[in-house]
């Protein structure tokens, strides 16, 4: 059985419309003093659910509602609960970089365990490291193949992908890898002894080459930008954003429509109301590889041949999902 | 090291007031796309740290914050953790009242310990039986001494404490006990087979008395009003309630100033905007039950003697407070 | 399949009945230096497992029994087991009333859920919290809708519901509802400042009434006896009392036999020897209650249709154990 | 603090007159339904703790009482808290030696961890392997210091130590070494291939030797009357058993009091009434041995100086117990 | 399905030979730093996986690398996962018998539940208790049967069951029951005050005998040898061993085949290079004894008739091994 | 107290020397069979113990080791225990990079845990996230500061630092700016469609530059190498490697002197064997930063300070010994 939570709701339609199934009937209540109820219209005892809710656009109270859903399947005793998280923020908190702050992407993952998921389904996390944080089987899905292929339907020519820092050097070159592209490396850095000032670097050729810059998600927009401009400066043709996860603030829709940058590609794992209307931003849906996910779960069958490479049937239902 | 988060701050200055020690500096950011992040600013290695927080008007966002100082305390090996939340709002998800909902605060009781916290201190849980959900001790106290010593101060005359429902009954009863008064209760119920509307009945005499309506808290005002409506109705004279957490909503406050009760005291458990500026409301601190709570808890003394009666020294610097 | 510990075997023997299964074999030893040992005899191997013992008139031994069975099935990889427990006595303590107390209910619910239970049933908890110190599903089943058919069938002219103390008051009103009757509630209580004696009150209207005193149990009767005099101090008619479970004690018996009050009707959750042989004294069966919720357990259906409502085929069976 | 449970409070007292400090005041209700129910009635917030009670004679009472106290100091703040379990009579369930059985000491060890035992002291385990089932601290205390200087002390001529069985063989030549005593060991056994009864072999010389049993304990003394009787038919002289824990039953008692051996030694680990007036029970104390690992422990001196000797101090303090 | 670590393949296949089933492909990866790293080359989504591999003759590899599979199995979603070590080593590691030590087979056992294991089968384990250091169900297999019915095919003459040492001395009672003959004892002892010498004392009878020594395993067989050089001495005629585990070293090879033991009897649990070419040396296979095991597991039926008794399916299959 | 196992002693002698303290007594037992024994020698009952051992060489026995450590220590009641583990080879696998494989860091993190470890200090894990592995605290230490002053001592002209794949690229960039250098990163890559062979790739300027390559450690050199021949055809001058950890094996070692890499510097978190002799390997000790953090622990002091830059005492401390 499949539900979802507030802010899943539109994407498990989706994944219950490539199925064939209802989606199970639910609600959650706000009250008036800000506290979250949630209720299970439907009976689920001894059940394998499904239950999809991103953790983005108001993380603190979808992941509460999360965890209210999950202690109620366990003691409405459903058999096994699958969290689906097709976005999960808190995964960028995953290091103790400063002293005395918290980790929280294990405080996240531990909380979720403890409320009563017994298995988490995700995509792109923000470091594969996370993933080691649950202790419960976890899938991570990964946007990248539909995401090379809608690229690749765009018949660039002459292009480079570019990462825009060295911490995501590696899945840019990935991305180049699977379109057998070159890749070039953007990053702030110093020079010097004495400068104090940083500046921004980019290694690798871009002089007249169509530039797609990757990266996980954009918040404010602001790197995306100056690496646009910086790419320019030296030389670029046309820039494309491809980013795994909408997130993007109201701000940062403007920077970026006010940018060089053409078209800013990405995924539907969030309910982004902030790009209604704005001809720059593509959605692509990644729901059809969710549903094959549920369902080689419920059928026992191994998810591995979902990892590298989309099949012609979620193609095509992410290229009919384009069109409409 | 008294430490507060973004919701506590103000209590936890009154604490530190009487106590008369400085609040420890930490941050709390909220990103724009709502994650929420902290930050402790000075070293606490091997401290035995109090933290404030109550979860009242913005119980999610307050609930993760405590997650990720608990666990940024406990990384910085800080030698203990007490968890100060003075108004605990998912304490009524205390039962599975109706089939396939979340005991609510068993979750939170022990996302909290799983996140650090080594023990609790609260006041006025909506039912005691919350304490069990907790591993780790708790220490509960109670508004009651505060409350009665204020009532009584009012000095109002032929009074007779009203519970609103029959749950509350039992406190409502000692309540009236401290104070030497009679009782009476309200509830809504059905006579008879055929009828199905519910009315609101009041067993005990109210006729030409005062009545003192006490209760847990009140969100939007309704079941106060239509209680005190009642009462007139039955020939009750002067009307007040008497709250121990103030989370009434901004209706709520409109519906209570246009309602036939005179006064609504209650405590400074939670910081609610919606009040300023309204006559009706009165605030009684209780921060220096906690202070010295947490006095007798680094002390090493024993907290019972604040739970029945409330010493000299609280009282006056809960009336000077009253005096500001 | 079904087994049960040394107090439950009666219990569990009229579920069997009306499942029509056998019940599985197994035995307690009870060696003379007090140790106890079980057995189980016959394979249990991936079985789903229902376990009956109420800890009810020898607490610690049969919470004992409990654990080492659970202990048991569990070694001897059943599948589930289900621990049910018509009556917990210890959930009577559920809260830290006094420093320095254990909640008892929360040691008992963790002992067991570590020994092995991974659900458990019970009947008319002393409070709902108590379900919410399980980590474990807890299916809570309700004697309400078998007992109201009973009073219901007795035809009481005149009736009111009578709570014995304010705590219990929620509970008698929802009995009342369910037979559109009113409510009285009574409670010791101290009126004035000077006076230090207790004196019994009874709010709401009794004079001329049949009353139905209702509680979850009594033991030494005392509370009871003494409501019962001043009811019929206050010009009540016939008195009857309805607890859910019988833990009276010997004394107890007498108490009731020599009071005002006509009849004392129970359920069969415990086995007392005290009552055999006095007429005052009315046993109502729940076992089909119990028996219907381990065949929905047992079948994947929900359990909430047993919580408001008794269905024809239970209450057919009660009322021909009622003849027996 | 030192505190007893309603079966240590004896042996409590000896190791606090020993240490020169009181008892801490506490106090058991057993309600006469059955439950049980504790109180601590001092302060002992950030105290470090120690328990006394046996699991004995009434084991599952006793067993239930530590729990309910560990919660108890723990929830009262308790810094730590040491449960001493003088004798620990669940330790004989051990392990699973016949299918669908228990590990009742695992549950047992397991149960009083989760209540709160943040380390635990006992003496003569049924098995050293009990140790490993608590994840706690163990300090595991031995009898057989003080008992051999004991028998040293009856300065036996001609003895040999005898195992009444081959799995307490390892004990009994551990007892021997210390005393420079050859060893003799007894067992129910089956020769031939048709013969199906069972009959007692002893292995090694007992002709014309004192005999001295060693065993851990005994309950209705049937194997160690069976044991002197083969014993005197192989011509043994004089015969005195020594046990280590005395939960010997009142028919056991009357059965010893018949047999040929002379003399039982046993400790003070457990508070037995049935052997009171009997002349051929001796009963040497351990408290002195438990009261330098409590003062040991509080000292944070380590207590490995008390496994193979006993100290001149302990020993002084046996005897003069002795005298008395 | 079967899998098996590094160490398990050989018994791993005997077994799968017996069932008829294929061994499932797995890759262990040592690398040149010595870091292990596992793969499970087969898709087990929801499957139910057996893994062998016994902790013998590189313990720590061995034991690592069954850490990494279970956690292997469990994220890749497998249903359940039974571990099955034929030989556990660190079984031994039972007790604490001296300060400041680890009980080694605790710590082992906590780590293969943590990471995974559901189940653990073994054979032989150095004492029963250590069934209980698991939380998880063990099933606890017995080399006995078969060895005492390859003892008894050997139809041995006026022969006598012998211990090695005391601690021993239950098991080889139950061996001699089994095949209905007298027992022996041997042991390492100090006779007298002064002496500090030990000498090998033998209780029982032995001379003209012909004696098998049983034990559980030997290392560097000086025990053994010790003991038979002391048996001749006192006259006894043939003597074998028979051990249950062969993790003899290569010096204890060399000893036997120098000392008076005729022959040594073990089983394959552990697949030991140093004895192949030894003539003495002769191993008897277990893995129909598991095989069964593993059938009965899957086809949820009891394993207890496998515990006294070994079947002629299993009997034949162990002669016909021995036979190649 | 400071103890160490086999592998961490000489490192732990230098952390006692720095703070003139002896280390602790302890015996590690590697039996003939394989199986690994721990002893401590002295009494730690109530002490604050820091252990060293890093899992470098040996990697399974080194672990192995350090969980019975942990246990001892705790058993034998250890105030705390910090694990210092100074190279922590399994920190890569730190996730599922293909399909049914294990995340070793986690299960090896939650072992140590389990086992006792109550906080563990470590330096240059291979991703920062593995401290997310853990939920005890862990003190994360950086070879950089000491790392770039050694750097920066050489006085190198002309300066590059070299990243020898993507994703290290981070890091390097760190390191870089530590030092005022530009940055370059070399990978393995593939350019178009049709070809399948890798290339090595190398963004930014080497030309004339001497090289600095930086990563956390090599095993067999290849990819050093490698790189340095690429460097070189790109027209490097000198190349340089630094490493965190020497886990270079003897065939890496081989390879590495025949390269055209002029100077291998790695600190002294392993002691390896294979670098004796050779000249090219320089070791740099960063004992004193150990040093300091036990020292700070102890002393209940922000660790922050070590992390940024190294103190003058530390310094020099580091070039003393680099004289020696």
């Amino acid at each position: 059985m499949i539900f979802a939570g507030s802010s899943g709701k539109g994407f498990a339609q989706r994944v219950c419309d490539y199925i064939g199934v209802p989606l199970g009937k639910s609600q959650v209540i706000k009250f008036s003093e800000g506290n979250t109820m949630v209720r299970i219209l439907e009976p689920i005892r001894n059940k394998e659910v499904f239950f999809f809710q991103p953790i983005g656009m108001n993380p603190n109270d979808e992941f509460v509602e999360i965890l209210f859903f999950m202690d109620a399947f366990k003691r409405a005793s459903a058999q096994s609960v699958t969290a689906i998280i097709p976005y999960f923020s808190y995964a960028k908190g995953d290091k103790k970089d400063e002293p005395r702050v918290s980790i929280r992407a294990r405080v996240c993952a531990e909380c979720l365990e403890l409320a009563g998921a017994d298995r988490v389904v995700t995509m792109d996390l923000h470091s594969a490291q996370v993933q080691g944080f649950f202790k419960k089987p976890v899938d991570h899905l990964y946007a990248m193949p539909i995401l090379t292929e809608y690229v690749r339907s765009l018949a660039i020519d002459n292009a480079v992908i570019v990462s825009p820092d060295s911490g995501y050097a590696k899945q840019a070159r990935k991305f180049a890898s699977h379109l057998g592209l070159p890749v070039a490396i953007g990053d702030k850095t110093r020079y010097g002894h004495d400068e104090k000032a940083e500046v921004l670097d980019v290694v690798g050729e871009v002089k007249d080459k169509n530039c797609v810059i990757v990266d996980d998600f954009t918040i404010s927009g602001g790197t995306l930008v100056s690496l646009a401009v910086e790419l320019k400066r030296r030389g670029a043709e046309r820039i494309i954003a491809c980013l795994s996860h909408n997130i993007i603030s109201e701000e940062g829709v403007k920077k970026l429509e006010a940018s060089p940058i053409d078209t800013i590609i990405s995924t539907d794992t969030v309910e982004n109301p902030h790009i209604a209307g704005h001809k720059k931003f593509k959605t692509i849906t990644v729901a059809p590889l969710f549903a094959e996910a549920v369902m080689r779960t419920h059928d026992r069958e191994s998810l591995s041949p979902l990892f590298e490479q989309a099949s012609e049937r979620i193609l095509k239902s992410v290229f009919e999902y384009d069109k409409e």
